[in-house]
């Protein structure tokens, strides 16, 4: 049963019809289309050999009828709205054409890593950390749906959520496009991922006064939107003190009210993250942030308050993964890979909770991802493909 | 025929009424609720003997039917909406009070000084500068509605517009809130105005690349945002080097694109705006904003294209009425008043390209305008009125 790229690729063509928009995909959880999509995938992984189950959460797991020592393979099948066709359907029909190369494989399509309905419900119903109370919760991000009823709808209320036994793993791997231009830039083929990085995201809020840009004076106003100003040059200049190589820290939103020509700001609002692999540097950078906000504070007239709205902790993959697609990578394209963190978060980061994990990226062409243009050469989706294989029997030897 | 400040209240107190909103008053140009205001007031001038016209542009003017020299005086009658019930109408009923007290006034409430339907149409068109292609051309700045239709509907078409022979006029009075907290904060209750403000407005886009704040390194960015606040920062450092003791600069609007939490910025606008009565000075400013835009094309990586987007020049108070209501102030509340610039922009800034002009400021409470609880104190009211007529009197008689 050897690897067979042609089959691999004419998978992902025939998935990409289903919910197609222009070049991308319309696929969000539990539409028409993803529901039709699952089952498509069902379908190819019993005739693949796999034992298949679609569970109570939508994930679509196949279990390896042999014996171990087992991996686990796969992403997400979902997309996002009017999106890319290969992000996460890559790692899917990647880890079902391991299975079908007669690795031994249990493929899955963790469900909504694109957060239509939350946080990765998939992979945490996988290893055992999202309750009944968390399903509960759950609702539809754009709609404010409740999860259960969609369940229901779906056909899927009331089975089993299947969960892992880390002990039958060796480790869980996982191919994704890039989503961004680093691979492209520097004329690379594959990135071996060395862990998913941290991610910090804080919330500033500036009062000041709201007042008529003409009748107040400079010496009078409370500006909450030149305080914001003022605040984020400091971070500006202090960030580059603390961060390292590949951090990277972003203001995605500034939002003044009212936000009008002629009337001075009266509050600011800014969302503020950061990312990096190591701790040490995730919190230095915080300590950075809270000195500044501490120092803006001290300057000037218009309070600023910090606040903590998302975290997620690093997770770093595993050495003997690595060291396998290193190889895997140094063998098939030789100089034409590098290691690198993945910036972007993935189910990958959850599975590292209970089990070793290594993730493969092929180059996105323009860094394009979460549109309708994303795409990949198809002679690097193969490359993808092999290092993947290549790397996963090493680790298995290992 | 004395000055009544009783009448003058009690008149405040009953236009006041129509169109009531909260505290406040909402009488938008052409509503039924300013027609109503309008029809009121021509009945008051006709009471006071007044030769009164509502002009073909909404205009309500009542001439003096005795000799010269004539003062103009007044003010606009309609509000911004949901807005007080001093700005505007107390130059009104200030005027009016004038004529009643026997001073040779014509009265005149200049239309849609609060732009529901363009820039001073009222008063433009009262000095000839508003043009029957301009009338075509105006349009609800709400609703997009044309100009023309609307004077139809409220039974003002076809009638002439009335223009002022600026030979008749010795010079052009009018009261106002003052709409900020100068003379509030200082302890004041009369401000002689030495000169309405010139405006120039700019819009600042900024171009860069919205990319996945994971997936792309702080080296590859072109982060719009970034560089927003970087040219924002260097407004903030270099503008205090330029401008004068009264200017004033402000950044009303920062619209960053998509202003997503996790995406970095591909576009960003600004709207930068400065004040000052000196030409010298805002050429000053002007300058320093074009270095600061080119400095920040030379640095950074995301271009910056900066347009003009409005500009208004100055109007210099007539020395003679600035002495004259200096005069007045310094004898009815010693000590308690300050010459000052208006930062807002008025009527008088029209007429001034044909009359003399000055403007008395009596306090806003808290400094608020253009919401319904704008308010003054009664006796600051009182004041005001006494020293618009004295002063009035001693310009006649200089």
């Amino acid at each position: 049963m050897p690897l067979n790229t042609d089959r691999f690729l004419a998978d992902l063509d025939t998935v990409r019809r289903i919910g197609a928009y222009k070049t991308g995909v319309h696929r969000p959880t539990f539409s028409a289309d993803d529901i039709e999509s699952r089952r498509w995938l069902a379908g190819r992984m019993e005739e693949a050999g796999l034992d298949v189950t679609i569970d109570g959460i939508g994930n679509v797991f196949g279990r390896h009828r042999g014996p171990g020592p087992h991996l686990l393979s796969g992403s997400h099948i979902e997309t996002q709205n009017y999106a890319g066709w290969l992000d996460g359907v890559l790692g899917v029909i990647g880890a079902l054409e391991l299975a079908r190369a007669g690795l031994p494989v249990d493929v899955c399509a963790y469900c909504d890593e694109e957060a239509h309905w939350g946080d990765f419900i998939g992979s945490r119903s996988l290893i055992g950390e999202f309750s009944e109370a968390d399903l509960d919760a759950a609702r539809n991000r754009y709609t404010g749906e409740p999860l259960r009823p969609a369940l229901e709808a779906v056909g899927l209320a009331g089975r089993k959520r299947i969960t892992i036994d880390p002990a039958r793993y060796k480790g869980a791997l996982e191919m994704h496009i890039e989503q961004g231009t680093q691979l492209e830039n520097a004329g690379l083929r594959i990135g071996v991922v060395t862990g998913i990085v941290a991610i910090r995201q804080f919330r500033i809020t500036i009062t000041g006064q709201q007042d008529h840009t003409g009748g107040t004076t400079m010496r009078e106003r409370r500006d909450a939107g030149l305080t914001a100003v003022r605040l984020l040059g400091m971070l500006d200049h202090e960030f580059p003190r603390v961060c390292a190589e590949r951090s990277v820290w972003t203001t995605g939103r500034i939002a003044l009210e009212p936000n009008a020509p002629m009337i001075i700001p009266g509050r600011a609002e800014i969302v503020f993250s950061f990312r990096d692999l190591s701790v040490d540097v995730m919190d230095r950078m915080e300590d950075c942030l809270r000195r500044v906000v501490a120092e803006s504070n001290r300057r000037e007239r218009c309070p600023a308050v910090l606040e903590e709205i998302g975290r997620s902790e690093a997770a770093i993959c595993d050495p003997g993964i690595v060291k396998a697609f290193s190889a895997a990578a140094e063998s098939l394209c030789p100089g034409a890979w590098q290691a690198m963190p993945s910036g972007a978060i993935h189910d990958s980061q959850i599975l590292a909770r209970k089990l070793p994990v290594g993730m493969l990226f092929v180059p996105s062409i323009g860094g394009i991802s979460h549109h309708w243009s994303e795409d990949t050469k198809r002679e690097d989706l193969i490359m993808g493909m092999k290092v993947l294989e290549e790397g996963a029997r090493r680790f298995l030897a290992s």
